[in-house]
Order: C-alpha cells, then structure tokens, then sequence
C-alpha cells in the first residue's frame, strides 16, 4: 500500500501530464517565484523596516513547503543518491540549507554569513529550470561551436591585456587608469560597448586608442554572432537537407514525416 | 441609396486602390503625424506657453476628425461588433477617449489624470500599422521561433537575478547597490551593454564580477541574433529549396513561375 | 592633336590601368587625406594658433589642385553635363565652392557662415568613394532587404515614442526628463544600448520600465541582423545552388567555370 | 650523441605528444600567466609597496627559464633565422628583452622607459597563441571577407567624419565638441553604441542629430555580423554541399567519410 501512495506521490510530483501533476507544477512555480520575490523585496530597507515580519512568516512557510517537496522527493525516488547528487538534487537542497543554517549563526558576530546565506536563497530560481527542458537544440548548436567561441574568447581577453596596459602607460593614474587590473576593465567596458564612463580617456592618444578599441568591439561581436548562427542553422538544415530514399528530394519541413514528393516515409537520423 | 453611399464610402476608407481610396488614406497618415507632433511638443513647456492656444486648436480639430473617421468606419461596416472589438477598431476609440474625458476632469485635483489622458493620445501612432502590413514574414519568422527566445529569455532573467544578488552582496549600498532590485536593474543595464554610468561597480571583486557580466552579455547576444537569423533564412529557404514537379531541381528564385530548367510551371506550397 | 591630349588625360583621370593614371590615383587620394586632416587639425584651437597659416597655404593649395582636376574633368567629358550632374560630379564641385565662397564673406558678420564653409570641405571625403566601388554585393543585399528594414525601423519609431511618453509620465521634469522629446530621446539611447547615462531612471517604476526597454533592445537587434545576413547569404547562394546543365549537380564554387562533377561549361545567370 | 639530445629536446618543446612534451607545454603556460599576472598587479600600487620584491624575484626567475627556453629552441631548431624571424620567435625575444634593457636604463632620468619596458613584457601573453591554432576556419571566413569589410570600416570612417563635423557646427564648444576630432571621438562613441557620456549632445538640434547616429549605429551593426556569418557558414556548407559521385545526393555530416545513401566513398575537396 506504501508502495501505491509512492508511485502516485512519484507521478504527481515528477510526472507533467496528470491534473494533479500538473497542479502541483503550478503550485511549486508560484511557490518559487513569491520565494524569490520576497528574497528581494526584503533587501530593499523601506519595505523591510514595514513588512519585515511578513518577510519572514513567507521565509518559513515557504522553507517548510520545499522541505516537504525535498523530502518526498527522496522519498518517491528509487534510487535515492543518484536524485540527491544529481543537479536539480542539490539545488533543492541548497534551497533550505540556508534558512535552517540561519539559526544557527544569530549573534551580530555573524552578520554576514547570515545576509549571504539570506541571499543565497535567491539560487531558487534554479529550480525553474525544470520547467525550461526547451533548450535541447540551442544547447546544443553552442555546444558544436564551444572551440570557436573559445578561440574568441582567448582572442579577446589577450586584447583586452595588451590594450588596457597600452591605455595605463598613454593616459596614467591622474586620468582614472591607476593599475593595470583597472585598465583592463576600462578596456572590458570599452570593447564589449557597455561604456559607463566611470573612467574615460582624457588624452588626445589615449581618445584615439580608444576609438580604434570601439571599432574593433563594433567589428568583433560579428564574429560570436556568425558562429552561434551558422551552429543554429545547421541544426536546422540537418532536417531539411534529409532525403527521401526513394526520389532522393530534400527540401522537407521539419516536421514532416512523409516525402512531400513521393509520399515515402522520411528515414531520419 | 443609403446602400451605395455605404458602400462608396467603405471603398474610400477601407479600400487603397481607388483615388479616393488613396486620397483618404494620405489625409489620415497626416493628420496622425500632426497629432503625435503636437502632443509631444506641449509636452515642452517653452512651446506650450507661447503656442498652448494652438495646440488646442490642432487638438479638437483632429479629435473631431478622428470622431467622425470612427463613427463612419461603424457605420460602413456590416459586422459593426467585429470592427468595434478588433484591434484597429479599439485603437481608433483609444484615440478619441482621452480628449473627451478630458473635459469630464477638469478641476485642479485631477491634474494627474488629466496629464495621463493627454499622453495617451500618443498611441494614436498605433494607427499607422494600417500603413505596414508587410512585416508578415518577419512576424512568421518570429513566431516559428518563439519556444527558442522564451528560453533564451529566462536564461537572461536568471542570470541578472542571481548577478544581481552577489553584486548586492559584494559591493553593498555604499557603493550604489542599495537594494536587490536596483542591483539587478544594474546587471540589466551591464548585460545588455546599455551601460548608463550612473551605478558602477568600486571594489576589486566587484569589477572583476562586472567585467564577467560585460563579456557574457557580449557573447550571449549572440543567441538571439542566431535564432532570428536562423528563422528568416528557413523563411526564404521554403523557395530556393521548392523543387520542380518534372526534373525535380531546386534553387528557383522566389518570384520564379515556372523552373528555370525544363520549364515546367512550379507547385508553391 | 589637342584630342589626342584630351583622350590622354580621360585615360590618366578616369582610367586606373595605365602607370600614369595610378599615379594621378594616388597623388588624388593623398590631396583629399591631407585637406581632410587640416580642416580637422584647424578646429582645434592650439594648433590653429601656432599652425594657423600653414593650414591656409595648404588650402589654397589644395584648392587650387582640386579647381583644376574638376575642370580637366569637365574638359575631357563628352558629355560634360552628365558628369556635372552625376555625384561624384556635384561632390568635386562642392569640394571647391566653400573656400572660394569664403573669399565674398570676410565681414565679422558673416562669422558663422564662414565657418559652415570651412566645414563643408570635409565632405571631401566623399570623394574617396571612387576608390570603392566593391561594395555593390553589399548594397544589392541591403537594398533586396529594404521592405523588411523599413517595417523595423517603423517598429523602433513606434516604440521608441510610447516609451518615451510613457517615461515622460511616470519620471516627469525633475529627474530630467522634461519633455516628451526630450524623454524619446532617452528612448533612443537605452534601447539602441548607448546609455550615456546623462538622463537616467531614479524612480523604482521608472527603472522597471527601463529595464524592459534595455532588454527589448537587445532582442531585437537581432532582427536588423537577420534580415542583412539571410540577404547576403542570398547573394552567396546564387552561386552555390546554381545547377550544372548536364548532370544537374549544385554546390558550385562561387568563381567556377565548369561543373565539378562531369566538366560541363556552367550557365551563370 | 648530441644529436640525439638536440631531437629529444625538439620534440619536447615543439611537440605536445609525448607526455614530456605535454608537462613541458603545461608548465610554459603556468609560467606565461604567472607573469602576467605579476605585471599586472605590480602596477596596483598598494600591492607594489608590500610585495614589491616578490614581484621582483618572480621576474627574474620567470626571465631566466623564458631565456632558457628561447636559447634551446634556437639550438634544437635546424633553421634557426627562420625560427628567429618568426611570429613566435620575435615574441619569444620580445618577452626577454625588456627585463634585460631595465639592467641599463636605471637613472630616474630613465624612469618612463623603464615603465614602459616592464609592461611591455604583458605582450608576453601572445606566447599564449601556441595553445590556440584551432581559430584556422575563423581566420580563412575572415579573410575571404576581406574586401567586404574594408568597404564596411570605410563607410563608417566616413561616416564618423562627416558626423563629427556636423556636430562641432551645431553644438560648439560650450558643450564638450571643442574640437572636430573630439567630435569625431563623440561619433564613433556614439556608433559603436558605447556610449561613454563624458561628451553628450544639449541643443534640440545635437540630440536629433544624436538620435539619429544611434539608430544609424543600432542598424548598420548588422552589416559586418551578416558579412562573418555567411563567410562562416560558407566555410561550413562546403562539406554540406559536397555531393556524392555515386548518387549524386548532398548533405553529408562534417565527419562523413562514406555516402550515407549509397556508401560509396566521398571524395572531398
């Protein structure tokens, strides 16, 4: 009889296409999100110093709900470790950890263990990515094109070093470029468009190096952009370049199953 | 006769081929220009008071015009519902209302609203889809990918959550990050690489975090860029890829009637 | 005999093959660098001081180099009135006009148009664009795609206004935005993702707005992208799905003579 | 005898497969970063004070072994001027040199060149290029777009020329365009959609100006994405394209060695 009541806890709580499966889904998605609403709201002073105490009723119920989710979880899974350590496992587990370690830690010693472990909190939204599971192609089209973005990626750091140690010799620490290690994140700034203009060339050489930087970060994003792009639409092309095996026509949509041609059944990969 | 005046007048307005037809349609897209220009230069405070009585003047002109527009567009039709509830038929309304009910609120208490309800006007911009019409294969290509950019969208979504909340965490309100809603209205600003200036990271970590935010949000623009591209590619691939009913041969050009080839006449899907 | 001369100096001025028209070429193309350089180089105000009458020889100089080459341009034209009319005709004549305009308006009075015309004379730069002329490929794509950038550019308008207009009502005058114009053209720089950071949201709703706009940008950058690589990528592929005449086989290299596969002579279009 | 250390050594330094090779490619990279990283930090001036003479020690240790190394591949290698002319060589000398010349420029009359010297040793990171090779494809769609984007850059220059001027006319030095290459500098801040904000527009007229360089900016960026990813794709589609001798079919994987309609071998480019 336990073992009933587990295959139905099993099926509501990990299933999708039951009414109390899905029920649940729903429940758990508002759960999360109020969670992480409260997380925020509560950082802002205003509205702690009003609603704190409603901050922290939400805190415990909703803590106390995930322990539950967590616990017949573990309970409804046969093979209990592997759920435990697997991904969404220890997201669900980081998830009350740090409200229960909070108790722990309540002198004034401890003042930001406690504001982090609060803030750690906000890794909930994690557990939304349960409700993603769409991402199947986009990762991975990044995943065949993961050498060149590397490739790119060395690329731009080896220029974001040399141009940031070029801008702290040309323009100096009385312009805004005091080491090295802050040039380099002015020439981040710079390169990847952002521009806050906390630090900014002063110098007539320094403004034209930077103006070479601009371009080159205009001219570069092109190129993680073509990648990703043709790695997408190769993925794409895989279908539409499938043959028919009896009139050899490609051109099929994606999710056709029979030629359009011919009418033979499509032989996917 | 009332059947023929009907019917001219529906050709004049919801028709574009006739003269009349063309005549109406140029009239409405100036008086629209005329009315957005007006209501965003009473909003400059030295126009309105030299040219305030003006503005007035071009405003209950065009309401009037808008007025009798609208109730024509009803009466010309046949399923008047249908018009009054769809999109175009709302947004005519939307027009009128404001400059109307202005005149309901007029006491000094109501100011706020009153200024709200001049704003709205500007919606009267929306009236120029009518102009558009042909954004049909951009908005197909957007549609197809749909399932893609909402994943792409919540990834967005939780990365500037959780940055925000350790930005908050590292830098603190001394350094601009008040509160975790203002932190991730910070990682918005980075990620997207808008990068207004007017928080910015101080501390060592904290730049070095930011820096990390700069470059991701560099390389994941990338994603949206590929999946559109991707979209509208396989949009004009549907004719290029179309092959001939005879010799079965691809690559027509999209206005292609007949193959290239053998000239047998093509099948468009 | 002076035809003979008149048809030499077409084949050194508009020709580029021969060692003597290479060499009008170059000394051209030197001539517009440095008269662009010194009407940059005379705004700035300690050069001017020191350099000040340098820069006037090199301009009457210059001047009087471009006078000649525009009228041995005239002279050798058979039909002169189509190259005084055509741009590159219009654009030496404009290079010209200013510093002889210059010449009639020397009252302190006249001090702004003076300047307007000294200024104008950096429009010399257009006249490098003879040197181009490669980047047909790219003007077919952009204008075959010219429809779909219009309806876009019509979408950033429309957004850009509402959202101006919607800011302009929940920021209002005392956080800078102080008109509806003035609060479109925060619009434009947060959803084109400069953010100067000169005009910024200080309210919580404000930022809210502000963020979706930030993120809007992001997105649909990828259309304008889109919409330029499917078109280049058409003009590639016109090549590529080219289709041998006898054994009907594609993928051509773009500069292919004969089929790859059976040797065939390959009928471009 | 020595013969055989000569190719031992060879192919421990130039070879990566043999695990000596492979230890010895490791540890040359732990030592790159670690000077890197003390270049950079010994330029933060709160670091330089306390752990100056670490700094100093790890210098010269870090000199030492790159002397070492560089002296040993000029011995191992056959052609030792074609080795010492190339990239990596001259880089390989570069990152001595500097910590050497120091030895003789010691004067506090010399104090600039010293600066310079030690940060030029950061260029040190561009030994790091001999872990990448991967970037070939990247690099051949880059350069078979060549001409396209010198026609892009040259319109942009143009561009920003033309602009910058405008705009030292219309907003004057009052408002930060003191100058036409400052101005030019506000372009091309304003192009590339950095948007620093040292320099912003305040007339009316400067911020339509503005605005319209923004979108102008926001759209064009498109032109170079579209230019690399049809290069890129090219690159990839030359194995898609590849058609079979057999049955003539098209759409093999990158990886395929056999027809996967027909078996038959393919016969790559």
């Amino acid at each position: 009889m336990a073992n009933t009541l587990k295959r139905r806890l099993f099926i509501i709580i990990f299933g999708t296409d039951t009414p109390a499966g899905r029920a649940f889904d729903i429940a758990l998605l508002i759960a999360i999100l109020i969670s992480i609403f409260a997380v925020m709201l509560e950082s802002v002073e205003s509205l702690e110093e009003k609603f704190g105490h409603i901050f922290r009723i939400v805190e415990w119920v909703l803590t106390g709900a995930f322990t539950l989710e967590y616990l017949t979880r573990v309970y409804v899974t046969d093979r209990k470790s592997q759920y435990i350590f697997s991904f969404y496992g220890l997201i669900d587990l980081l998830s009350l950890l740090p409200t229960y370690l909070s108790l722990i830690f309540t002198g004034t010693q401890y003042l930001l263990i406690i504001r982090a472990l609060r803030l750690l909190r906000v890794f909930r939204i994690l557990k939304l990515g349960r409700y993603v599971g769409e991402g199947e192609q986009l990762m991975r089209a990044l995943r065949s094109s993961r050498h060149k973005i590397t490739v790119f990626m060395g690329t731009v750091i080896t220029l974001v070093v040399i141009m940031g140690t070029v801008m702290y010799l040309v323009e100096g620490g009385e312009n805004g470029f005091t080491s090295i290690p802050k040039s380099i994140y002015w020439a981040i700034v710079t390169l990847t468009t952002v521009g806050y203009g906390d630090i900014a060339p002063q110098t007539v050489l320094g403004q034209s190096i930077a103006s070479f930087v601009m371009i080159l970060g205009y001219a570069i994003i092109a190129v993680p952009t073509g990648i990703v792009t043709v790695a997408l639409g190769k993925e794409k092309d895989k279908q539409a370049l499938l043959a028919c095996s009896n009139c050899q026509e490609t051109g099929h949509a994606e999710d056709a199953i029979h030629c359009k041609f011919c009418g033979e059944k499509l032989l996917h990969e």
